[in-house]
């Protein structure tokens, strides 16, 4: 495989929601409940939504910043390359890094839309949908063919969550975003299909992809409170396992054949591990007398699951006791954990570390991927202008050199003039 | 590798405490305060110790019963296999299955004496002591070279540790069972060297291991309140990575640079993916200036731990992945995941089918673990005398039926006639 003919599809990245973003997709009667960013008093940029504020962390938008720039404290719209938030300069870096097409994770709502859905209520619904709507249509929208639109959900009501499934299905989304674990966040466990079978039901018609990133469950892990920040970071893969356990062990992979579902970001490598301890638990236990219909639980879990990895070096090795057709590689730029300008050099290397022929390249890279969303990635841009070499020939002018923070503000503020 | 040519070395088996254990250890002065077995109303034993009282599961004795009569409800010492807690039943078990060596958990006292260690006082000192006595001097003492001795400790102060760890390594002991994550019990995490700093070096200078067995720190996981009892077995695995990460991360392993931990029943698979995750985090993730002496985080971990597992066949592939001198098997007689009596048979089978060279098959079954507890497997028993050809041949009347918990009852009830 030469770098130039890979063709990349990432199914985790992360928009950073533009101060905009709800202008033109609320009606004006709830137009002034709408988030909107707001500087406070230290000069830090804030979404605020119905009184609750959220800052944008720095770790959440390093791309070409110098690492020791990296961090938690709040980072403004001025210090961000604007990949991060602005549709023209993301598909810009997309193309300087070889990515055909991205599904982005949103980050001021939450990654199941926490943040909007603290206020259980009609108004809520209206700006869940309005950021679908921006989603879809402004942000995918402007560039077709390069996005897999993902969606949002009103978490808290079953009857409303299908309505939107159906509704952005309809609109072209591809995937929702929802919590690991929801019980965590005070709602039924996704052992309760008296809540979520309905749900189950209709990504199973629509065939949306349920994603289920890492992170959202954190809280699942009793940690010392003396432990480093390295522990929530390294540690939160560990959450995916418990995600996939409630799905394959209560009722809803198996009684929902058809649902699908993304453990974004999760990495691979636990996964032999777990469907391993998952076989030898069935047949051991028999006692427990579970009935996965004739079947061994790693294969009812292979059919259910896509597996979503940034680098994952020992795990590539082990790939077909994942499964070859459940693996899929992700960017996640701009957070920290992304690789750009240049992950097809790095992905590459890896698989070819693991001596991953062509055909599995094709696989982990996009087949995978563009199979388990549903998504043709040659409709609109035929595939010899979907390849790295393609892309990058587009790109050749965008800057790739580590950029301060403070650059990047002086940069910001020279475009957007105060008016004096 | 014939299967008569393994040598078996079982670091992780299971004791179920005879009821007369504490007899010939607690001094008289305070005998009346040892643990005793009552039988309550329902007919159930149960070990009481200052008013607590503490079942035996079923699962953790199911060792020749039907798989239809396991289960979490209580179980006799009538209805057990005598191998569990009969010291000459045990060695001849464990000659019918072939293991040359075993290290023994504890079960009513808890597997890191939790069960004892509710009441924090001198008393229980004395009864840690005795347990220790009893394990070091009774059960191990009565058959020389065929158990490695494994203590517990006072958890809850670190120089009655101290104290503890120099006593019995003095008499033998090769380990001690300690929690996985202390602040789930209330005490300072292993970040707080304050607390365990004096442990960690009392443990250093003795050489004695320290074993976190699973399910110690189950409750680290928020698991949903609807999850079925299969969450809890094939999840605790999980709890391996939290206490690794805890110990990696923090400064124990950093500090005390012959500080050895042996992960006992945790599985082998995780690690690949646990260590590329350390790695990736400490080389990208410069920002926190995090120090490993300038090596990388999985080459501290490795020097470090013992890996050890019952069945992990995916991981036996990737072996290297996790270090082929970390990796040693385990019995786990007589709990429900043991594998019993043809543990020869299962064991080289997967090894087999993983690939592994006879000169691996060696370190896996015993060579890693001897080297690690620092335990001479021939010093007792010829090399020739100890493979699993030689040890069934000693063996050939052992009954290996199953064996219902009836029966088992009628046979005690029978050999022990209760007076008239």
């Amino acid at each position: 495989m030469k770098i130039d003919d890979l063709v990349l599809v990432s199914i985790d990245d992360h928009v950073v929601e533009p101060p905009d973003m709800f202008r033109n997709h609320v009606p004006a009667k709830w137009a002034d409940q709408a988030p909107r960013v707001v500087t406070d008093d230290a000069g830090v940029e804030q979404w605020v939504y119905r009184g609750r504020a959220t800052g944008i962390i720095g770790l959440n938008a390093v791309v070409s910043w110098p690492a020791e720039e990296w961090g938690f404290d709040p980072a403004g719209f001025a210090e961000m390359r604007p990949g991060a938030y602005d549709i023209h300069d993301r598909v810009r870096d997309m193309d300087r890094n070889g990515i055909l097409a991205s599904m982005c994770f949103p980050t001021f709502a939450g990654f199941s839309a926490g943040h909007l859905n603290h206020v259980k209520d009609d108004v809520t619904v209206v700006m869940v949908q309005a950021y679908n709507d921006w989603h879809v249509d402004e942000w995918a929208g402007t560039y077709p063919g390069r996005f897999l639109p993902l969606a949002l959900l009103p978490t808290w009501d079953p009857k409303l969550m299908v309505a939107e499934i159906r509704r952005v299905a309809a609109k072209g989304a591809k995937a929702v975003t929802m919590p690991e674990l929801p019980h965590l966040e005070g709602l039924p466990s996704y052992h309760d299909l008296g809540f979520w079978g309905p749900v189950f039901q209709a990504l199973s018609e629509t065939g949306l992809v349920m994603c289920l990133h890492i992170g959202i469950g954190f809280g699942a892990l009793k940690l010392a409170a003396d432990s480093p920040v390295d522990n929530m970071i390294i540690l939160a893969t560990q959450i995916s396992a418990l995600a996939a356990q409630d799905l394959l062990w209560g009722p809803a992979f198996r009684t929902y054949p058809d649902l699908k579902v993304a453990f974004s970001e999760a990495g691979i490598g636990w996964i032999p591990f777990y469907l391993d301890r998952c076989d030898r638990h069935y047949t051991n236990q028999k006692w427990l007398r579970r009935d996965f219909g004739g079947r061994l639980p790693s294969e009812v879990f292979r059919e259910h699951s896509l597996a979503c990895y940034v680098t994952d070096p020992a795990a590539l090795k082990g790939r077909h006791e994942i499964g070859i057709d459940t693996i899929a590689w992700e960017c996640d730029y701009p957070h920290s954990d992304s690789i750009w300008p240049d992950a097809p050099e790095f992905v590459l290397a890896e698989l070819n570390s693991a001596g991953v022929p062509d055909n599995e390249i094709d696989k982990i890279t996009w087949q995978n991927a563009c199979r388990f969303f549903g998504w043709d990635p040659f409709a609109v841009i035929p595939r010899e202008q979907a390849t790295v070499g393609a892309l990058r020939a587009k790109a050749t002018d965008v800057e790739t050199a580590v950029v301060p923070r403070a650059e990047w503000a002086r940069r910001y503020a020279a475009k957007h003039p105060q008016p004096a």
